[in-house]
């Protein structure tokens, strides 16, 4: 049998009193691999976009695309709602930057967030993604584009909860951050980096939250 | 082709000036059953929980069970954390508050929580109940319970995404609040609040969240 515990007593009366925590889950963070733990959940992620860019613009912070499509991510549907590339990345997996990172940024129906992160390395010529650079760089927008085409052929990925990294910095966002990196070629850099070269957000504390990997090959 | 929008541009050599936002996901919250949308989602919840009461104790707020088990929430396998009851119910349906509303807490492997919510009335005596409402009053274990036998028959929910409803009144919580109510007697009503017969937060705004509904039968 036990006896009132320790717990703090809230006053129902004195509500306006009460203190709120936030702040605690902000994204980016360092992926320490020694540290993650393996995700139980089937953890699978299907995407289905659509081939035709519908809008390309400058936020005043970095370039972003819009297209139509959904991801099924563990079970559950979220909509694209744009992608944008930082510079370098934002994420880092111990302690290694990448010169670019891709976020596809989705949302639930519930209007919680996931985000696929996708590292960049400089390397050879990638096909699937020359529409985008192109229309990234001249803001016109392409005929068709394959951005399916884009994610890494292992989908092996990390997965923490965190935030949007750009105001309003919003705390209800499933981070997935796959593994392999993809190669784009010198030239597909330059111009993809070319209207910003430094678009990344400082790292933030992990506040010992969960790390999760789920091996998908 | 677009120029230049007008998102605000964020300074990533002044990181410290970017303003934050949260507290705009708070709950508990009433719903309004003609704004609700359909969950597009298979959204199923599973239940498979142990029937010994591992601990009950005295929060300073409620009274609280702890029950090994989890629970499968549209393909995701969260962990019952703990149990408590809340008087009067804290969500109200079309202005409708309950007598009681049962908390069951969960928490997924990456931290997330989801809540199934119960709505109590008083009329017929619940016999799955009784142990816990014994439990409850004497702050002794029981011997065996059966927690999965408290939920409504009908599995037609609510769902949205809000807050824990005591401090620190985190914002990282699924509500999945049963559209049907369960009876328990004025018997059991009355020990089970001996204790605490006001613990409910008071509503917050919606902010415009959208709230789900699923039907299942």
């Amino acid at each position: 049998m036990k006896k009132i515990s320790n717990y703090k007593k809230w006053d129902y009366n004195q509500q306006e009193d009460w203190c709120f925590q936030s702040k605690f889950t902000q994204s980016p963070i360092n992926i320490q691999t020694d540290q993650v733990q393996p995700l139980i959940d089937e953890g699978n992620i299907l995407v289905n976009y659509d081939t035709v860019l519908s809008d390309v613009f400058d936020t005043g912070c970095a370039i972003q695309g819009n297209v139509s499509g959904h991801a099924m991510i563990n079970g559950r549907r979220f909509k694209l709602k744009q992608f944008h590339f930082h510079a370098h990345s934002e994420h880092t997996i111990d302690g290694t930057k990448f010169p670019l990172e891709l976020h596809l940024v989705h949302q639930a129906q519930n209007g919680h967030y996931a985000v696929l992160a996708i590292f960049i390395q400089i390397g050879k010529n990638a096909p699937d993604l020359e529409p985008i650079v192109e229309s990234f760089h001249t803001l016109n927008l392409t005929k068709s584009l394959n951005l399916e085409g884009i994610l890494p052929n292992n989908r092996t990925y990390f997965h923490y909860e965190g935030s949007l990294t750009t105001p309003p910095l919003t705390e209800n966002v499933e981070w997935y951050i796959f593994k392999s990196p993809i190669e784009i070629s010198q030239s597909q850099f330059q111009r993809l980096t070319e209207r910003y070269s430094q678009n990344h957000r400082n790292q933030q504390d992990l506040n010992q939250r969960p790390v999760l990997y789920k091996e998908i090959n």
